[in-house]
C-alpha cells in the first residue's frame, strides 16, 4: 500500500481548495498593512497641506496689513505651482524613478498616490518658507520663478541625497527622518540668502538703529501657529511612510514626542522673553513652538521623550537670540524670522541627534557609538544641506536681479503690494462697511 | 480498509477545531476592510464638515463687514438644519432606505452611522452654496425656509437619481463621481435663481454701470479657499466609499488629482487675471482654485493626472469670465461667483468626462466609447440637474416671495444685516476696543 | 499498521510548516485591531489637539481686543503647559500606571503613545475652559500657576474616579463616555469659581445694573466653533478607544449622534434668542452648539440618535438661560459664558443619560433599570466632580491670591492686557498700516 503518496495528495487537495496556510495570513496582513499604510500617508499629506494655510496666517499677521494680499497670493502660488512642478519633474528627481522618464511622472496607475501627494506637500512647504522673510518689497513675477525653481529642482536634487534610500547622505549614516535640514533648512537658508538680496524693507533700518515693524494681526498668527503644530504631526508621523505593527507604535510616538517638543519649545520662547524683556512675548512665543517643531523634525524617530522635550526647549531659547541676531548683528530684514526659524532650529534639530539621539530599535545613545561619530555625519548633512541651498539660491537670485528685478519700486513698496502688486486691499475696510 | 471515508472525517476535524480556510482568510479580510472603509468615510465626512466653516469664511470676507454676522447665521443654519432634515427626511428619500418607514431613518445599529454622516455633509453643502450668492439683502427667515427645503428635498431627489445605484441616470451610463453635478450645479443653479429674483444689492447696478462691492477681508477669504481645499479631499476621496485594496490605491489617486486640478484651476485663473486685468487678483484666483476643484470633483475617478490637470486649468480661466458675463451681461447680482463656480463649473467638470474621461479600470478613453456616447449622457445628467435645481429654487422662492418676502426693507439693507436681523455687529470694533 | 498515530503527525506538520489555524487569523486580526485603534485614537487626538485653536478663537472673539493676545498667550500657555505636566504626572496619576515611577511616566517603547497623546489633549482642554471666564483683568502668572495644578492635579486625579476602569464611580455604575463631566464641568465650574473670586472686569456691573461688553470679532468666534465642533468629533469618538468590529460602527454612531446633538444645540439657543430677543442670536447660537455638543459627551455611547438629537435641543436652551442666570442674578462675570456652555451643561449631558440614556449593547433603556437607578448614579458624579472642582479651585486660587494676587491693577485693566501683560497690541492697526 502507498499510504505515503497519498498523504501529500491529501495535503495538496487541503490546500488547493479550502485549506490556509500561515503565509496566505501573511500575505493578507502584509496587503491590509499596505492599505494601512497608504490611509496614514495620505491623511497625514492632508494635514501637510493645511500647513500652507498656516504658513499664509503666520506670515500675514506677523507682517503689515498692506501687504497682506500679496502674501495669500505668494502662499497660493507656492501650493499651486508646486503640485504643479513636484508631479512634473520634482518627484522624479528626487526619487529616481526614471523608469517612466525623466521628466515626466506617469505612473498613477501604480499606486503611487498616496506616497506623490505626501511628497508633494513636503515641496510646497519648502518654498513657501522664503515667501514671509522677504515680505513688503519683493516683486511677484520674481517670486513666481523662484517658486517653480525651488519646487522643481533646488529641493528636489537636495532631498534624493537622503531620501531616495541610497543617495551620498543615507551611505554617510546621516539622519533626518522628516526635514529639520531637507525641508526646514533648505527653505530657511534660502530665505535668508533672499531676505540679503533683497534688501530691507523701507525703514527698518534707519541711521544704523533697527525699528520694528509689528504686524498687524497676531491673532490669526496664532490661528496661524496652531494650524502649523497640527500639520506638523502629519509631517513627522507621516513621514514614518507605513502604518501596521511596530510602524503604527513608531508613528504614535513620533506624534507623542513631536507635541512634547512643540510644547517645550514655546515654553523656552516664552519664559526666554519674560525674563529677558521683562514680559512674555506673543510673537516670540509662537515662533518658539514653531522652533521646538522644526527641532524635532530630524530627530523625531531617535529620540526619547525627555530628548524630545529637551530638543524642542533648547530650539525655543536658540530662536529668541538667533532673530535678534540677525536683525541686529547682520542686519539683515527677516519679516518673520523665517531664517531662525526653520533655518537655525533646523540646523540644531539635526545635529541634536549626535548628541542624545538613540538608535530607534535598540534604544542605545548615538553619541560615540563605537567608532563612527554620529555628530559628523549629522554636521556633515547640515552644512552641505546649507552650503547647497546658499549658494543655488544666491545664483537663481543673481540671475533674477539682473534680469527681472527682485524689488518694486519705493513708492510701490510704500503704498503696499497688495495695491501695486495686485491692484486691491486685503481689508477694504472702512470704504465699503457703510 | 477504509482510506477514504477517513479522510473526509479528518478534514472535517481540521476545520472545525483548529485549521483555516482560505475562506476564513477571505472573511476576516472582508471585516476588516470594512472597517477601513468605515474609517476612510467617517474621516472623510470630518473633512467635509470642515467645509462649511470654509464657506463661511469665503462668503464673509468676500462681502462687506455689515453682513457678516448674519452669514455665519446662515452658514450656522445650514449645518444645523441640514444634519436633521437629512437625517430625518433627506437619507431615506435620496437612497430609497424605506425599511424603516418613510418619513424617519432609526437604522442606527445597523452601522450605516459613517456612511449616514458622509452624506449628511454633502446636503450641507449643497444647500450653503446658495447663502453666498444672495448675501445682504435676504431675510433671514425666508432662507430658513428655504435651507430646510433644500437639505430635505430637493438635493435628497436629485441626488437619488444617480448615487441610489439603480436611478434613471446611472442606467443612462452618467457619471459623477463626487457630485459637480450633483451637489455643485444643483447649488449653483438654486443660488443663480435666488440672486435673480431676490434682486440686486442697492448701489450694486447704478445706471446701468455695475459698481464693484469688495469684499471687507481677503485674508478670511483665502483661510476659507484653504479649509475648503482640505475639505474637498474628503469631499471627492471619501466618495470612493471604501479603502482596502483596490479602494485604497483608487481613493489615493482621488485625492491627487484633486489637489493638481485645485492647483491647476488656482493657476488659470491667476494668469488670466494678470493677462486680462494686468495684475494677478486674489478673489479670482480663489475662486479659481475653488473652481478647479469643482470641475474635477464630478471626474475624479475617471480622469488621468493629466487630463485632472486640465479640467481643473480650463475651469480655472471659466470663471473668470462666468463671473464677468452672469454680472456684466445677466445683471445678476451674485455677491461671490457662488453660480459661476459652482454651476458652471460643475457643469464643465460633468462634460468633461465625455471629452477625456477615462474608464476607471481600464484607462480606456470614454469618448467615442463605441456606439455609446459619454459626452450625450454627461449632457443630459448636466441639464436635467439644472433643469431640476431651477424649477424647484423657482416655484419654492415664488411661493416664499408671495407669502413671507424674500428682502428685507431698503433701510435695513443699508444698515446691514447684521444689525437689522440679529440686532448686533460682528466687528464691535472702536467701540469696545478701549 | 498505525494509522491513528499517523494522523496526528500528519496534522502536526501541517500547522508546523504550512497549515494555519482559526487562531492564527484571530490573531493577525487581532494585531491589526489594535494597529486601526492606535490610528484612531491619534486621529482623533489630533483633532482634539486643534480645539485648542477654536477655544483660543472663541474667547478672543467674544472679548475686547485690547486683550486678545493675553488670551492667546494664556491658550498656548495651556498647552505647552499641559503638554509637558500631563506627561510627566497627570497620566500616571490619572491612570495609576505607577509600574515605572510615580512621577514619571517613561514607557514610550511599550506603545501607549497615541493612548498618551490623546489623553493629553483632554487635560489641556479641561484647563482651557477656564482661561475664557476670567478674561481681561486677571495676571498672566497667575493663571500660568493655576493651569499647572489643572493639569497635573486637579483634573488627573478626578479623572482617575471613572476613566482609571476601577475608580469608586466605575464601580458606583457612573457613566461618562467621553466627558461631560469629567472634562468639561470639571473646567466649567473651575471657570466659575475663578470668574466669582478675580472679580467682574470694571464697568461690567455699575451701580446694580449689567453692562454688555461685546466681544470684538464674531468671525473669528464662529471659526473657533467650527473648530470646535470638528475636534468634538476626535474628543467623542476618540473615546471609543479602538477601531474595528463593533469598535468601528460604534465610534461611527459617536460621530454621527454628536453632530446631531451639536446641530440641535444651535438650533435651540437660535429659536430661543429669536422667540426671547425678538432676533437670532449669534453669540448665543455658537453658544449653543457647543452646550450640545457638551450635553451629549457623557451619552455619545450610550443614546439614540433621537435622544441625542433632544439631549442637544435641550442643552441649548438651557446655555441661554444659564448665561442670563450668572450673569444677572448671580452677578458673576463670566466673560464668555463658559461656566453655562461647559458647566451646566456638563451637568446636563451627564445626567441625561439617567433620563433617557441606552444601554449601548442592548439597546434597553437605562431609566429605572430594576433597583439600580442609573439617574442616582448620575447625579452623585456630577455632585462629585462639582463639588471636587469647586472646592480645589477655591483653596488654589485663594493660596494664589494671598500670595502672587489674581488680579491685575485697574489701570492695567483699562489700557488692557495686551500692553500691560505682553508690552504689545494684537493689531497695530493704523499705526503700521501706512
Amino acid at each position: 500500500m502507498n499510504y505515503l503518496t497519498l498523504f501529500p495528495n491529501l495535503l495538496l487537495t487541503i490546500q488547493d481548495s479550502t485549506s490556509a496556510t500561515t503565509q496566505d495570513i501573511e500575505n493578507a496582513v502584509n496587503a491590509i498593512n499596505g492599505d494601512l499604510g497608504m490611509l496614514w500617508m495620505l491623511l497625514s499629506g492632508v494635514l501637510v497641506f493645511f500647513m500652507q494655510a498656516g504658513f499664509t496666517l503666520v506670515e500675514t499677521g506677523m507682517t503689515r496689513s498692506k501687504n497682506a494680499a500679496n502674501i495669500a497670493m505668494k502662499n497660493l502660488l507656492d501650493i499651486c505651482v508646486g503640485s504643479i512642478t513636484y508631479w512634473l519633474v520634482g518627484y522624479s528627481l528626487m526619487y529616481g524613478d526614471t523608469s517612466n522618464g525623466w521628466f515626466f511622472w506617469s505612473g498613477l496607475m501604480q499606486g503611487e498616490g498616496a506616497d506623490l501627494f505626501f511628497q508633494t506637500m513636503f515641496a510646497a512647504t519648502a518654498a513657501t518658507i522664503v515667501s514671509g522673510a522677504i515680505a513688503g518689497r519683493t516683486k511677484y513675477s520674481t517670486y513666481a520663478i523662484f517658486s517653480i525653481v525651488m519646487t522643481a529642482l533646488i529641493y528636489p536634487i537636495a532631498g534624493g541625497w537622503q531620501w531616495q534610500g541610497y543617495g551620498w547622505l543615507t551611505e554617510l549614516g546621516f539622519i533626518d527622518f522628516a526635514g529639520s535640514s531637507i525641508v526646514h533648512s533648505v527653505g530657511g537658508w534660502a530665505a535668508l540668502v533672499a531676505a540679503f538680496m533683497v534688501g530691507p524693507r523701507i525703514g527698518k533700518f534707519v541711521d544704523g538703529k533697527v525699528i520694528p515693524i509689528p504686524g498687524h494681526n497676531q491673532i490669526l498668527a496664532t490661528l496661524g501657529v496652531f494650524i502649523l503644530w497640527l500639520g506638523w504631526f502629519g509631517f513627522n508621523g507621516g513621514s514614518q511612510l507605513a502604518w501596521g505593527g511596530d510602524d503604527a507604535i513608531g508613528a504614535s510616538n513620533v506624534v507623542l514626542i513631536t507635541n512634547l517638543a512643540a510644547a517645550a519649545g514655546g515654553i523656552g520662547a516664552l519664559v526666554t522673553t519674560w525674563i529677558w524683556y521683562g514680559k512674555p512675548n506673543l510673537p516670540q512665543t509662537l515662533n518658539g513652538a514653531l522652533a521646538g517643531l522644526v527641532s524635532i523634525t530630524a530627530g523625531c524617530g531617535n529620540m526619547s521623550d525627555i530628548g524630545a522635550l529637551f530638543a524642542g526647549l533648547i530650539g525655543g531659547v536658540i530662536v529668541v537670540f538667533s532673530i535678534e541676531f540677525i536683525e541686529k548683528k547682520l542686519k539683515i530684514d527677516d519679516a518673520i524670522g523665517a531664517a531662525s526659524v526653520h533655518g537655525v532650529a533646523g540646523a540644531w534639530g539635526t545635529l541634536v541627534i549626535g548628541l542624545w539621539g538613540i538608535d530607534g530599535d535598540t534604544g542605545i545613545g548615538l553619541f560615540n557609538g563605537g567608532g563612527f561619530s554620529q555628530l559628523g555625519a549629522q554636521a556633515i548633512g547640515v552644512v552641505a544641506y546649507a552650503v547647497w541651498s546658499v549658494v543655488l539660491s544666491f545664483i537663481v537670485l543673481k540671475i533674477l536681479k539682473s534680469t527681472m528685478g527682485l524689488r518694486v519700486t519705493k513708492e510701490e513698496e510704500e503704498v503696499g503690494l497688495d495695491l501695486s502688486e495686485h491692484g486691491e486691499i486685503a481689508y477694504p475696510g472702512k470704504r465699503n462697511r457703510g
